[in-house]
């Protein structure tokens, strides 16, 4: 893509109304734009982002045997008032009357329409189990939205939900749920650190957190700097890990995972049941998933930048390489970078050309700024000796080879 | 995708709930389900046909150089009172007021929120052109919801939005989006009528619509038999072909895109404006491009099907290829068609197995009923002469030959 093609509005100083270094750099580098507060819009450079987080997610659920689905934001109350949970949502939940008369709910998450759903079309133990996932937008009036994506009232969420004919059909969904999830994390460029955690409004009584380590975190979590176990923040926390006796750290994070065993909260007032092997009517046994993705972006930059911009993972770059002609007017510098350029597209790599017209000290702080994986600088100098100049963002490391090389080290970096 | 870990839940009988017959195939092959009155659940299968959709819209629009991003559902009212379409678009708007007191609806189009995003980054003419566009989930207080997915209370779509400095660049882009809307119909399968309409509450003073013939279409259009040219049916439409002077056949159709030279309506309201070459300060051209996304659904089943289901285009079609072993208990029959399964997958091929302990009838009826273009039958016949039987849902031809030869009249047909 060209630069001057695209839409990416960089910023150069700080955004003074942004509280968070991840809110800040996610503005500068012209991720998203605030509509108005807690509501966002995703630049075309936020969208590739969030799109690369989604592409990650669907591989790992995927591979569990998960199936994707999509549910709508409008949802009758009445299902609410059914399970309980619109006096627990209280006014956290948007809620209108529509022009019909109905009253309608922009849905926060969505296990009891996905029961209901469930219910209409499974019957028998022999349709189980089965896990059904979504990667929707979802709603909530926060009284104080902040930092960006992470405290938001419009944001997107992956939601999973299983569905078992016994318990230990359940454990083994949660487990291998689990374990997606440490993969999609890893995937992601973040250290995760999981604790057990209150079930809370959604019910059941197993529970596990994924929080991501971040400076401006909101959530305080205990680790043990010995073994590594970690906890949720208490009033009635012990400030002591009880197995290595030794004083807990206090963690700033960011929650970006939550899994719930709910086991027949749902399926018992909605009426989700099914007929066992021997002919009896049991509720079916659900398990959730959630996972924030669009609070992931924030999460991502939180952990992976330095003091010039955001370094984004390998797989979540939004672009694979960004290509930086030193001077558009020149000629031979153009034609050559044009050609690195066809080469790299031709070659499947997703490539940014920066065509525009700036001096080369703004290319470089934008190219740094926006954290592209791999730069490929083209001015006089390395022309003359018949050469590229390739910069890996992460580690600043410089490399000064011909042509066929630097495009074999790209491929290497990208594909191996 | 073995079929017992998808979510199919097939209809045999005819629902009397839905009016039109697209409507009718679509719950009955499990396409989507309805949560209250102008509200659906995509399920696996139907979000597969969603995202083909999308992938071609996406490819087509990405090679007129326009960038995807994603705006907000929740949009503040006080944009909608600038632009002066609070009143025109009236009770159709989904508003509420929040927590914090703020007047906020669910957008039902997203031109104020796109113009006030491009006249804060967008200064001058060396910006210009620009085309953005999203495919994101709209909303309508529709009083009478009807058709399933084509008259909704939510609904997804495309939009896209054109600036340009001329007049003669908004004729560019306007061309080569229409262009891109022929070649994307084509791609789902569609013939179109084009008509020229009347911009109505979107505003400017050219626009056309694409109009999809369908039988239970709501939406009439006057076809000229001889010259092919279509118009929309009006009250005061002359009922002959000013050209051929021939009676003209009214056809019913679903409008499935719009496109509007929207000139400078929303860039004076909401000041978006850039400095020309010669230094002065003018209002951005405008122009602005849908696609009902989600209707296309409606508007590709309309014209492809048959009496035993759907017959999905090639490029539409969920999965690509049906695998029906006609006994599972048979473990002859059961190895040869996961052999078949594995090597197509690792063909590249999106496959569905019929793994379910149904008969051969049921299978049969649903594999017509799903439309998926091609279908596998392996039972005892085929085996003990060493074939496979290749039945293309489209023309329901046969074709018994050995695996190899298969395979290969599949890759041909599907890569081809």
């Amino acid at each position: 893509m060209l630069w001057s093609k695209d839409f990416i509005p960089t910023i150069k100083e700080t955004p003074q109304e942004a509280e968070s270094l991840s809110h800040q750099l996610m503005l500068r580098a012209g991720l998203v734009r605030m509509l108005i507060a807690g509501v966002y819009s995703y630049l075309p450079l936020g969208l590739k982002v969030l799109n690369n987080i989604q592409r990650i997610i669907r591989e790992e659920l995927n591979s569990c045997e998960a199936c994707e689905l999509l549910l709508s934001a409008l949802q009758p109350q009445e299902l609410w008032i059914k399970s309980g949970r619109d006096k627990a949502l209280g006014d956290v939940m948007l809620k209108f009357v529509d022009r019909k008369g109905r009253n309608i709910c922009l849905g926060p998450t969505h296990e009891e329409v996905i029961t209901d759903l469930v219910k209409n079309h499974i019957a028998s133990y022999k349709q189980l189990p089965l896990i059904l996932y979504q990667i929707q937008t979802k709603f909530r009036d926060e009284i104080r939205p902040r930092f960006g994506l992470i405290r938001a009232c419009e944001f997107i969420m992956k939601d999973a939900y299983s569905f078992d004919a016994e318990e230990s059909g359940l454990d083994k969904n949660y487990k291998a749920m689990s374990n997606a999830y440490k993969r999609i994390f890893k995937r992601c460029g973040l250290n995760i650190l999981t604790t057990e955690a209150d079930p809370g409004v959604m019910g059941g009584n197993v529970s596990h957190e994924f929080m991501s380590p971040a400076q401006d975190g909101e959530d305080l979590v205990l680790l043990c700097p010995k073994c590594k176990s970690a906890k949720p923040l208490k009033e009635t926390s012990d400030q002591s890990c009880p197995k290595c006796n030794v004083t807990l750290e206090k963690i700033n994070t960011i929650e970006v995972g939550h899994i719930f065993k709910l086991g027949t909260k749902y399926s018992l007032v909605l009426g989700a049941n099914f007929i066992d092997a021997k002919g009896q009517q049991k509720p079916i046994i659900m398990g959730c998933y959630g996972i924030g993705v669009s609070r992931l972006v924030s999460a991502i930059i939180a952990q992976n930048h330095d003091k010039d911009g955001i370094v984004w993972p390998k797989e979540i770059s939004p672009y694979q390489v960004v290509i930086l002609p030193l001077d558009t007017t020149d000629r031979k510098i153009m034609g050559k970078a044009v050609e690195v350029y066809k080469e790299l597209e031709q070659g499947g790599m997703k490539v940014l050309f920066d065509d525009r017209d700036e001096r080369a000290g703004v290319k470089f702080k934008d190219a740094d700024l926006l954290g592209i994986s791999l730069q490929i600088i083209i001015g006089r100098e390395s022309l003359k000796k018949n050469t590229l100049e390739l910069k890996i963002r992460r580690n600043q490391k410089k490399l000064i080879k011909t042509k066929t090389v630097i495009l074999e080290e790209i491929k290497r970096y990208v594909f191996g």
